[in-house]
């Protein structure tokens, strides 16, 4: 029987004789806790200073956690000149002393101080949730970078890939848990618990998440599925409150409709490709049927890239919801295909996410999403990704190292109509303006 | 529902069409295999290099290990000069580019290649086993401390505190993991499943340990409890097996007469001070009536010692098997309370560990221990250290900063009787040989 | 691991390869189907017997039904005239042959029948379900009730209190079985997942309910508790939407708002006082804080007693709205202490239920629910039951020996108010038109 | 979260208050309490006066326990007077109350009172163990075999096989469940923990109990399952301790060599002929490269039946010792295909067991169990059954209805070569001393 919590009545036990936790008899500054923390020796006596400087870091206001953070980059920064005297002299006799005493200093103190507080029971949802914070400040004071680089860093450790399970989300899952996939769903909403029920209970549809074990009840990333016989072509179709489920052994195809990242503190640590190719996996070896996995996926930067073809008719014609399905589908094929960003890269993100990942362009469709803010963004088309797992690492080495696109032969057709039509005057498929961007 | 298993399963459904496991299909070298490794972007084709790095490391003989480790340790390395150079640039100009630079090139290579080596889901057990051989290889070749530096500061982030949780151990436990409790106990054997069930079965007996996430079957470290009526003098009565067991209610004191690393490859990372105070505190939750948790531990430098004080008519007669009781008692109590290394801490290695939990010497006892092994290290005597939570910081602060061995009156008092007699003649309480001794 | 459906894959296995379950393909009629199940001493053609007759009963209209509950009662029952031979012969007898002969005769066949069917895994629901279908056609068709009894008799064996479990339902249960909560709730109806969530998640709300091994997603009855300081006097505070929630610690008092029975099916089989009980002892041990264990029950005959009482100014004044509250309690109070039923027992079937179980009437409350339904039938007023585990026992058989009505002071005295006010004419206190009710 | 010792502790503290369980306290006969729990209608009282009949039960010596059966067959009887009376009333008037009070009098009132106790919840193995006690009484008490009929009925309900689960043991079961196996094990002794092990762990090993949710850590029955390549010839080499393990999908065999009853309270009710096919269902979905299903069984009744062919040189060379294996099988095929009981069915029990299931006699082998017991029972030859799912049916209804034995043509062969051989005297094939026996 797991016990964890003793770990933290222990702590309580431990650390209520002195002081209250939240630092409330704690008179010193946090600067002066974090430099207890640093330099202590206890476990105890680290895990209250820990406990100490957690609380109060929760109940600082946005000015004081700048205050804190600077505090971090500076002053628990490296010291570089301590540092190239260190490397000279390991340089001059690599000793194990020379060694120890170089990477000791090369490694930032606030790593150190962030290790020490993640050895509290639940402070890795906390150093996640600071980091929330941290990202929020870094868009006015950008100097914080340093700082986030050390905490991402360890991040990336604590939340090694192996250490990740990935659980089956269904109506048999609890209410806790189904509140928080309302919550974090990222690309269609999900209006009510109706709506959810649709998402999770019929025969043909599925869902999976990754958790961590030491945030069990907060997943990091879950993914959509509807089984289906064929690749379909729109969104509202596929989540039609009227349709008919189909028997799950009856589908040939898996569809992943939406993918939602739920932990914005863990920004930059990527789970998605490993949960897509688990979750192929894993249906390919419950329903051994499926033969075809497919995405549904936005098309988010369209209609900016359209508005940069100045004078192009068809793509006014797009942006003016005037073009027929043709000509909308060649225009998004010829985006997905040929628009890129300045470092080689495709223009869109959804796009740079599943092509890393090793899918191709499989389809584009006109009309498949005519929510507002598929209209919006798109023009309500959408796209195809299509993941094989035998071709993936190919694929993603192609476009990795050599930045190419790989495609379904149908929609190079679709893209080559657009480019064969005589209308297209001369347009950058690099976008100057999103140069910069990542 | 977990499905642990799929991220294996799906390595294997991803990486065997292109060559199977171990490497039997891949030519390069491992050193190779490790550079590629660092150099990829893919994640799947990481994790397949990675795979096959493992599987090639376990395939390996000793010599091709040590190769291995020295590889890592000489061509994995920092590069002191750039470090030299980088550190110097970031401290003119203090830039998150600079930063980023500086940090990078100061962390050992092999760092990077032992994470990317732990995203394999089983990986954690595999490099916590790859230490125990790097541990065997540093014995000949010191110089590869660096490399196993590196590894423990990975370790410790990996096993980090937070992760773990407790497990009670009994006979509702699975016999795959009590196989593992009978292997691994360390101080008094467990002879067969008979002499397990009475360590575990009885009422008036408990054992905890601590689990990682990522290696559920494995213990990391456990300790056996006895639920007693008062203090006990000798671990033949404690274990005895024709003894009656106490109702738990009935019991005033908790007995841990037993602690056992299970995991050479982490050695260096403590767990067992958090786990006795883990286990105070859920058996004072449990069991009300419970006032006192002691331990009844072995004395194991004590014979040495005693040999060390030439001339001194005392202890010969208790390395002789002649002393009193009372002779004994105080000897050992002499010995715990001032018996010193040359850096000021005990000399015995349990006291050091106990006293640097705060706990303090509260008796010795003689004939406790009458096994062979206990004559021979310690002619048959063992002490209990108490644990009182309100007072183990303190302790805790007071043996680190000044080397204050805490300890109970009635020690003191058989201490003292020892000095008083006459007959003791001037001896080294520090033992030179053991100086360097950790 | 658990391999509940093996039985299932097995039955399938065993039965597809002859015809199809649903009896398409055997053609022979329900009656023989049932004749054949009786004869058969094969445990594996009795399964596919029993999957083919409950397939086919499922598939059946009510007039179907009609016939095949008619099959039972009277061509599957006692055989009057052999039992009387048998008993004659056992009397004169009392061999081992006479006694097995005399007891298999004297036992309806369709008791065996009903065994047989239950062995399929699925069949307990089943049969739970078909005694839904038999208690509607009993309201037409009474002389079905010897089939009735005999059901009865085998659920009540079925549904042995030994075996069924306690669980708290929370917001960690699952969305499977909440949603079944909501569909069971009888007393006050909840209206979405808000409001579920509002019952369940709070720091002072608790739900327990019954499961039976066989059918464990279903629960069998539910109770509902609020944790409050002091017993309230309304349903409208105690749900109101925009209270503020109290610490569980904080709570004195635990109050039993809503119990429901969920299936139809166990009609006559009551799980409420033992449920209410292991209540209270759970919340006892959980939460020591809490000295009082009532319930806020509403007073479903009241105003139709009301309407009984012709003449009586007050009941008048209550039953259009225009007494005063201490008419209207002190009217309850009459109601609850002394309305009774022919048979000597309350005429109140809430009162029944509480007062069977050994509760007493605590107090009553004006204004308490002024729902349309809470108006309709009681006036709005409510009442409180208290639970002594001390007493309840003495108070059951004081109720069920002597009919006596246990009472709180305080409700006796707003009671004796009410009857020494002048008003009040001559009334029957028992309603003959309520004389064969139950 | 189950909370099953809730009804118990609600319980103690129902009772404790009033008098001690045990019934210390209670002066009452066990008579008078259990005429008490008759006529009670309170379910607390009734509980406690259960707890007390049960507590008391457990502490009576055998003539206790007799005098308690003797009370229960003779003053818990049928009254078959009145049963006549009111069959007769019954059969004139088949009212709804007429049969109500026929089928009330006509059960046994031993019946309610098994019943009502059985409402405690751990009764449930209470009364299985008291039925240990009844069948040892029986054997000088036969007429208290009503008394058994009675409880035979109820168990056969409670013990309904829609309730059983299944589950596998294996290596990662509990030591409390483990030490059940060794204890129960009926055919092949297994003498210590190394020896469970190796029936256990190996990949070429399987284990199936079936559990009934009242008595979770109470396996009712299991069989060990050993996978092979091709059909076994001596159980030496299935257990043979320096075998090696085969990887469970090279298997195309499994051979159930030993089945064993854990309940000697549940004699008569029967789970074996399930619990093979459900693990032939369970195994085939697992290892698809399995196509045979065996028995390695004993063939407990082959010596005593040699002994009665008076005359037979060939039984008595094979009872010497010195017949040929061709010899000593084709006596084994003979007395399996041939020696019958009085009622026309097989002399051996284990042969009615599985040609019962529906298996047919696969093959015998000579030198296949050479421990002392094998040697006596059966001069060392053992038979193999096999399981058809496809046949069973068939086979089970031929052999019950025409006493058909379905065996292999290797079989047939090897009798028929036994009685072609000119030797043989006229021998009796049904044994009359075992006419009566079942």
């Amino acid at each position: 029987m797991a016990r964890t919590s003793f770990l933290g009545d222990l702590l309580t036990s431990l650390t209520k004789t002195r002081w209250p936790l939240g630092g409330g008899g704690d008179r010193r500054s946090i600067e002066d806790l974090c430099r207890a923390l640093l330099s202590t020796a206890g476990e105890v006596s680290g895990l209250r200073l820990s406990a100490t400087i957690l609380a109060r870091y929760k109940q600082m206001n946005t000015a004081d956690r700048l205050a804190f953070f600077k505090f971090l980059n500076d002053k628990l920064d490296v010291d570089a000149g301590r540092v190239a005297g260190l490397a000279q002299a390991y340089s001059e006799d690599p000793s194990t002393e020379n060694f120890t005493a170089l990477v000791r200093a090369a490694e930032p103190r606030r790593q150190e101080l962030f290790r020490r507080l993640h050895e509290m029971p639940a402070a890795t949802a906390e150093l996640v949730s600071a980091r929330v914070d941290l990202l929020e400040l870094l868009k006015e004071h950008p100097e914080l970078k340093r700082t986030d680089l050390d905490l991402v860093h360890l991040l990336r450790s604590w939340f090694n890939r192996g250490f990740l399970r990935i659980e089956q989300i269904d109506w048999h899952t609890s209410a806790t848990l189904l509140e928080k996939i309302v919550a974090y769903e990222a690309v269609h909403e999900i209006h009510d618990w109706d709506d959810l029920r649709r998402r999770l209970h019929p025969t043909d549809r599925r869902c999976f998440a990754f958790f961590h074990p030491a945030m069990p009840d907060e997943p990091l990333i879950f993914v959509e599925v509807a089984l289906t016989k064929g690749v379909p072509n729109s969104i509202q179709g596929l989540l039609a409150e009227d349709r008919e489920a189909l028997a799950a052994e009856e589908a040939n195809t898996a569809v992943f409709y939406s993918i939602s990242n739920c932990q914005k503190g863990l920004k930059g640590i990527s789970f998605g490709n490993f949960l897509i190719k688990q979750v192929v996996a894993e249906l390919s070896q419950e329903l051994p049927g499926l033969n075809t996995f497919v995405t549904l996926s936005p098309i988010p930067g369209l209609n900016r890239w359209l508005e940069t073809l100045d004078g192009d008719k068809r793509a006014e014609r797009l942006l003016a919801g005037k073009a027929s399905d043709t000509e909308a589908m060649a225009l998004a094929a010829r985006y997905l295909l040929e628009a890129r960003r300045p470092d080689g890269f495709p223009r869109d993100p959804v796009a740079r996410f599943h092509l890393g990942n090793g899918a191709i362009v499989h389809d584009v469709h006109a009309g498949a999403d005519t929510s507002a803010n598929g209209m919006a963004q798109s023009s309500g088309l959408m796209v195809n990704y299509l993941y094989d797992l035998g071709q993936t690492e190919k694929n993603h080495e192609a476009f990795t190292a050599d930045k190419k696109i790989a495609s379904s032969r149908g929609v190079r057709a679709k893209s080559r109509a657009e480019k064969a039509a005589p209308a297209a005057p001369a347009t950058p498929l690099l976008a100057p303006a999103e140069a910069d961007a990542k």
